[in-house]
């Protein structure tokens, strides 16, 4: 039967290939994956997947940092133009850019896979050393770039819809394939969980690219130490004064803003387990000569755990009312993304890992059963959601030779990564249809 | 004479207000005034006037400030798409956009008059209760707008231009008319003044539209109190980390600058005197989970003194270091304009109301011998110059009633200001040509 | 009549000496100078004067920083065993140290003079090169010195009270002498403006010894530039923890005062005129390795006019409470001393410069009109209390050569100021009797 | 064999209750232990121990944070006030208070137990409800108490010398007793291992009274997590000026204090392990109207590994230096105590429980194993120099019922834990030099 996969995946390769390099070239940011969504819908529907989009596959009440109706209009027109589904696409209205679909086969366990859409909030290095400028297939949307690997994500995870629909008679139960937005800032996951995208699920896997796997030829099995996470902006909103002549007359949001950024830093390590804060980005004031009426931050905290995130986040808040109170300037926090911690099931690790190492892909020396994340990702929220309903779930690395560092201009991996990766997926969904992870294992 | 000017200027009206509009539609900001200093050097030439400009009315080594040569080269396309003459605009390249005027009417005085060319960095207001939107003038350069007067004090500029050279024969002495770029950020004015553009001057007049003076027939006669000040920004550099994984590996750039802004805020007042000091921009990061590597602050410092002012900026200097020293990041200084203390000569300024009353334009319950600016203006830096060679200057206010403050995108002001100012101008150049101030005045 | 007094008064020099001296050594801090004032008491009945003390002079309520009871029961033993009046005393009890001795003489003007009696918190300098130690009157209080001169205004109160009880006869009104608790930090002159000290006043003088006037033979006639200032302490307290095992237990109140100190340093400087705020003080934490549970800061405000000093406080209020909400911790800010700011009246320094010019005391070419304090000076309540009825008051400076600046471990003055000091002093009550000042001058 | 230790230990009992009320009398802090080291060698002398101290034991010049001169010899005469032996004490001379006893038993291993003498810079509670007050052995040393349960220590390592004087025909190789100063600060291992103290050492013990072990019959064979740790201090030094004339005139030490207390906490979090970094004290300042020449901090760094440490540390002094820069002021940096991450030798933990389990006086469902210190102990210090030559090392907690917590002024402990405590000691040496430990064990 590995044999087969194997096989089949090897035949699919140049279209994997050549699906990763029509979607690197047409990027799309958070709660815009307009044209993505709609090829993935039209790609499962094809495949014989019954598929669930729009309000059916995300929760419009759970969604965070939403850009404004205008911006969402306008990348609905630029999907369009770059070739989407004017039909599919018109039914995301809002945003609600998440796909699933199903493929039933009878009595059996739920296998959930997930696949993350969405690219970067940057700018394409564009020179002839950088491959996918060299070779044509460079972002066409300027300020967005596929730097984390979710094109080769998509493209795998339409690869594993055509090897199981093609195995479709060796299934025992049902396939569901998440197509998730919004990895970045970690605001897909909850809205999908909460429109019922995981219910019913025994097994859960996900995985990336690259990232603490770096070359190709590895795999890791299971992922854990997930950070849990809260991603916020504050705006402070003061009053403008003349700098010279009546500085007394303004409310400083620069200072206000500095201040929390200052103190966000300074908020106590927690005595029980790794935590973290950094504010990112600080955008304050009008015009050198100008008290400074306005400042945004956007920022974020971590915990090993979700009790330690948290914490830091409650302190989080204290901080920016002292500050914005220090300057008599109002201050809105606004959460734009959020994610727990996690920890991958090392029995279902143990079946990826029996399934890899009965594959020619992978070099059975760098089959690797856990790493640490030592990171966040809101896969860790549908986890949660699966393993609290007595289910299991892991997240592998697959890996790749990467051109350069995840959100880097340069980011590029090896494409030779995506058909093994999406046998593999493959083979783990016929596994656990045949034959269930024993409990305590 | 007197008279006489009046009427001539009343002729002027509708000319300097066409003028007014035109330069109003086309602002161009500091350094990039290219189609407005050609177009003022086609007129002062067509006047009669012997016309400097490039580098021999602004020293490139004394410029601050400058926009990067790319910028430079679309502003300069800009200006010839807009009307502007190519050769005029090639003789600026670089950004050396004064112009010098000289008319000589053989032995005697020379009095200088100096007028400033620059627009705001800002967008107009675009709705029918805007003026200029309303009635078609409005700024049709994105984010620049004329929002302090300059376009209405290039008009009287030429105003003042026309009446003289048709008052020729009643001048013993020399005009010179000293068309300044760049005040805003106190930047023009060195450079001209550097470059000789005050050499041999005998008596200085300069002044402004609206500010001090809000309503339409109002004229101060001396203005004083200005602050010295210098400008700058600093560049903070570090070193980008993944926030999650790796932050000891960063150099906080965004933690640089918001010490350097709070620290900055809190150099000690002045004992001797008024002192200021203001970060009015703070701009700092990549993204949200990223150690933010870069920073850039807009700053100025202020002081009644140039003393004062050069103390305040010796210890903002301590700051920056010292702030980029604690989070071993670089910190790069530029000096982007400079501006020193002054007073007018109340002897010159009650020659300025001897004239003023002489008119009907104005008001004699609001002609005001003096008055405090509680700002900076480079105009200082050429009163300095001319005091310093034994000259006497003065800075006028000219009342207009204005429709918002000045720097706000809703500025604008009475056209009606215009004819009177040139006026005044003229006769005072007139009045000091027939009799010159007496020492001890 | 002024050969007469300046006669008297060189005849009481080597007395008003040795009281100086018995002061300077058993010197007293704000609220505690119970051994000085029951001294004063002693001397003004024994010299004629009816005398009020106690509740009688300073009213309780309106005491701020007072010492615990257990301090003042402590001082009040000392200035006991140090020689002073166990009956007199006990009428001070809780620190009610201000007296106010009167002779009345008749009908005519109530002049009121104004001698402040505290020492400072210091330890003074004890090696042969400081006179008091050398020629043995140096203080045997630690912790507390004399070294702003006011044990020299003491001595020349009783020198005034003693000259006048011998002019009498020539006397036409009400002499009021008031011995002032509590000048350093401002707090001993509100408390006897509201029992009353004041009231009736038609003239009042006081002044300093060197100062602004550090040469012997000068005298400053009217000082004015009084600064407005509230001084105030903030107590925070937040909650102790282990700094290895459980840091985010705890609530950081050093934090929470460096933020405050470093953000008061910040508070904009006022378009309006001088400001002033500064911390000068900061103690905070009990171990190198626990959370800070506590922290306290002694600051000031200060402004050119009263409106600048409350606009100041007012925002250094909100600094620590916004300083006190980053942390989670409690901030308690209380007044400990406030004053306002002030103007001697020119009509009455003129008289003064009469006396003074009569004298030959004075140096008539070191006779000034006026001079900026630049400091603050709780004078100026008693003064805006008179000057709010319509009376007249003048603060003024009398030379004295100095050893070191004020405030200093090594201050020491030349005590041939005294007796000149006191002459004029009574001159001028003679003056204002005889002769009233004119309104309008 | 041991049942006899245990017979024996129960005899010592009330002398070492005794022994440990004499030492809670009179506590002495880190380097001025003089009484409490003069009866600790008298003590070993007289069990038959041969006794280096003084140089023999300390090394001088790897002492930090030592006291002056002057409070060196105050100390040193209290000491013989309250009993100390005039001689000794003399030899320890400079705060060289280290004792080392050592007892030859002809061939076999070297096997060294530590025990730490020093006291907490705290006062005491002094009321009924506090034991040691109520039986009247509280403090009689102003400002210093036993809080930490040192005296115990000592108190059980005289008894350790007794048991094993005793049962010397039956030792095989040389037992080496270590009384160490200063263990609060982290100060005084490092000079005991730099005079040679641990120099062939085969096995270390060492152990704490209560701490993670809160109940009496509790034991921790070994205990892990040692945090690595540099204790500073840092004296800001600026320049004074009144805070109302000439505020430009001073450098304000306090600011500098305060930013670099809030800068060392946003000091970034460790990316590979546990960080720490506290500023526990800050005092700076003289007056409320003076600039603050002046500020002292105290701090600390901590890491779970060295590296991360150091690199905590690193930071630190830049930012010190940073801070100091910008208020142009300097910094003294002064560290004063130091020790190391460390980890005790499963192996030897296991011989540890083999000896407790023969005993009854421990509650065999007490027995653990390992715990976690999450603190610094420079015991760290001596683990790291016996394994970095091939020894062995472990580190033991010996459960007591605690009244309050460790550093705290009511803490008191169950000494019913000394004589077990003592005899498991014993015990360990005797089973140690009948059977080495198996490497890799």
């Amino acid at each position: 039967m590995t044999e087969n996969i194997e096989r089949l995946a090897a035949a699919l390769e140049d279209g994997l290939i050549g699906r990763r390099r029509d979607l690197h070239r047409c990027p799309e940011a958070a709660w815009t994956e307009f044209r993505t969504a709609s090829m993935v819908a039209a790609a499962l529907s094809a495949a014989g997947y019954e598929v669930r989009l729009g309000q059916e596959a995300v929760r419009r009440e759970s969604m965070l940092g939403v850009p404004s109706e205008d911006e969402l209009t306008a990348h609905m027109e630029r999907a369009v133009a770059q070739g989407g589904d004017p039909d599919l696409i018109a039914s995301m209205r809002g945003g609600l850019t998440g796909v699933v679909g199903e493929l039933r086969c009878g009595e059996g366990p739920v296998v959930a896979l997930r696949f993350d859409m969405d690219a970067n909030d940057l700018d394409e290095a564009c020179d002839e050393e950088h491959r996918p400028f060299r070779e044509g297939f460079a972002s066409v949307n300027a300020g967005v770039m596929h730097a984390c690997g979710h094109d080769g994500h998509v493209a795998m995870g339409l690869g594993v819809a055509e090897l199981l629909a093609e195995c479709k008679d060796q299934l025992h139960g049902t396939v569901r394939l998440i197509f998730q937005p919004g990895e970045e800032g970690v605001r897909g996951a909850g809205p999908m969980v909460d429109a019922g995208a995981l219910d019913g699920v025994d097994y859960l896997l996900g995985g990336h690219i690259g990232f603490r796997a770096p070359r190709t030829g590895q795999v890791v099995c299971g992922t854990g130490g997930f950070l849990s996470t809260t991603k916020f902006d504050v705006a402070f909103t003061g009053v403008a004064a003349h700098a010279g002549a009546a500085l007394e007359q303004g409310r400083n949001a620069l200072l206000a803003a500095a201040n929390a950024a200052l103190n966000l830093h300074a908020i106590p390590r927690h005595g029980q387990g790794a935590s973290r804060v950094t504010v990112g980005v600080l955008n304050a004031g009008q015009g050198r000569n100008v008290v400074p009426p306005n400042a945004l931050i956007k920022a974020e905290t971590r915990g090993e755990t979700s009790a330690i995130n948290d914490c830091m986040f409650e302190r989080a808040r204290e901080v920016v009312a002292g500050a914005a109170k220090m300057y008599g300037v109002d201050a809105v926090l606004t959460e734009v993304g959020r994610s727990v911690s996690g920890e991958s099931d090392p029995g279902l690790a143990a079946r990826v890992r029996r399934a890899a190492e009965a594959m020619n892909f992978f070099d059975p020396a760098e089959i690797i059963d856990r790493m640490e994340l030592r990171g966040s990702e809101d896969f860790a929220l549908m986890l949660a959601e699966v393993q609290g309903r007595g289910g299991l779930g892991t997240y592998l690395m697959l890996g790749s030779d990467l051109a350069a560092g995840h959100h880097n201009a340069r980011f590029d991996f090896d494409e030779r990564c995506l058909a093994p990766g999406a046998a593999l997926f493959a083979a783990c969904v016929l596994d656990l249809m045949e034959q269930p992870v024993e409990s305590g294992s």
